[in-house]
């Protein structure tokens, strides 16, 4: 048996505050506009990859989310061993801690967490820069999952991708009180996966340049507001583009709608509760769940609220979390 | 006691399936782009007006919504005295047949019925495109009104109004099948009127510039498609016009969402049955109403499904109705 050369690495999901929606190439998957992301802690994916031997890769995977992704695995696989030069097949064992109906994306924690042990395990050195950018090409926001705190993934402009990349704005001690709360709603939309739906909406939304511009200046807004720690000016800011973007999903031919009436419900709740006077906004993916941006002196008073709606049937609380990292202990 | 002059005046209410959504002139209610209805037989509002003596006007609606728009009523009253050349109060009743929570809007039939039975009260003899004209000033939408059957409201260009104005592009006879089913949601979202609505688009929607663009190529669509007797390209044009407007309205500044977690469950509730082959699309105004178009041989299914749905508190079905007439009884 060859030399095995293995790692473990570990990575948290991230939710967006301006969304990743649209891909001007999708080979190298590189956006139409930067975006904006916490990492969340403690929603992690920790993979071990090893190369040795010879034949077809063996994938073990937990999470049936992260399981559809498995011919985009393969081909990260390919790229990672081609970077550092190295053959063999690759041997990796996934396991995502957060329930997959979370509504919260396995595919960022889990491309990341790979990029990071396969790059190990293949003997790369590569700095968060170019670990954000090869993590990239397996899963767009998988870049944002390679830095903690706040992460801008940068647009750029090259062709080849090298400066489309996640860099930290503030870290996790930054802003500790900043919550995420993911509400996991009780019924289910027919889904539309996120790769479909942004590449109908680039073809075919009359609004989307205007999504892409007005993206563009919320990020300026909402990055100022994390250096500030503007709460409010973060969540209306992410608020509002969340609603840009299901905007241009629901005028795409044919139209996509990813809320359900639950979704709705939270949304209105949220609203109805900031009238009342408390800090609460929200922002949704390609998928019905809401995700709930307040603040922990009132994270208590915001879950007994989502605790009395009928469409809510439970809910994750998500803190700035840490980055990827490499870990000492194996999965096999 | 003066010569009293009388008249009285029926007018349906309509539906648009292109829709009305922004002023270029609010003074003169000039809109940014044309717009398409279908008058609705027997969803009507009858007025009788009569011009004696002298005092203050003295009007009586039994429409709660109606009579939100009392303000309104007197200007368009001065409006056709100062037309007419006469003076003299006047006394107006008006009663809506329709129930104020069918969201179906009671401004477009009242005011439709106010202006014929004044402007003939006040002994002026109008065309029906001065009638609409004159509407027009009332209340956007009612001038559409004045007509029967499939009605176009022409956005034109000029600064006086003169040529923005309602005609007719085909008689309820010519598609006798054609229905739209009005859907009463159950659950009540907080309103906002639709002229604060809009002007807030106007003024800080990012998408609105291509709403209007587009509104102008489904009213293309929407007319030849009417013209040709094409339900699905009539109805699928509808669908997403309402869909584009409903997305502009959740962009503004603060974000407007009309629709209600029942809305939701009609939408994708009507999105299902057409996979399964019934022709039937959706549109929605500014409320959480939902209007289902159909055909009459679909009619009995897709009422019949829609009683199975939670959020569906009762339906009005509506057929292709006549335009404003006058009437020889009179209320008063």
């Amino acid at each position: 048996m060859a030399n095995e050369r293995k790692a473990t690495a570990v990575a948290n999901a991230n939710i967006a505050l301006v969304k990743y929606w649209g891909k001007r190439d999708p080979a190298l998957i590189l956006p139409y506009n930067g975006s904006m992301s916490m990492t969340c802690e403690g929603l992690q994916t920790i993979t071990t990859v090893a190369f040795a031997g010879e034949g077809q890769d063996e994938i073990i995977i937990n999470d049936d989310e992260l399981r559809k992704d498995e011919k985009d695995i393969r081909g990260h696989l390919d790229r990672i061993r081609k970077l550092a030069g190295i053959q063999g097949k690759a041997r990796i064992v996934s396991e995502t801690n957060f329930p997959v109906a979370a509504g919260l994306a396995s595919s960022a924690s889990g491309l990341a967490a790979l990029t990071l042990a396969a790059a190990a395990a293949a003997g790369l050195q590569l700095s968060p820069k170019d670990l954000s950018i090869l993590a990239r090409q397996g899963s767009g926001s998988a870049c944002r999952s390679i830095l903690g705190g706040f992460v801008e993934w940068k647009r750029g402009s090259q062709p080849d991708g090298t400066d489309s990349y996640a860099l930290q704005v503030a870290p996790p001690q930054h802003w500790p009180d900043f919550r995420m709360v993911a509400c996991i709603v009780s019924d289910k939309a027919k889904p539309v996966g996120s790769r479909a739906g942004m590449a109908q909406t680039v073809a075919t939304c009359p609004y989307y340049p205007q999504w892409v511009e007005t993206a563009t200046k919320d990020l300026e807004t909402v990055r100022q507001g994390i250096l500030t720690k503007d709460f409010l000016a973060v969540a209306a800011a992410a608020e509002l583009n969340a609603l840009k973007m299901h905007a241009t999903m629901m005028t795409t031919t044919p139209p996509i709608i990813y809320w359900t009436p639950a979704t709705l419900e939270v949304m209105h709740a949220v609203r109805a509760w900031r009238e009342e006077g408390i800090p609460a906004y929200f922002t949704m993916d390609a998928g019905p769940q809401v995700k709930i941006l307040t603040l922990e002196p009132q994270l208590a008073e915001v879950e007994r609220r989502l605790s009395q709606l009928e469409g809510v049937a439970r809910t994750i609380v998500c803190t700035p979390g840490q980055g990827a990292a490499l870990q000492e202990k194996h999965l096999f």
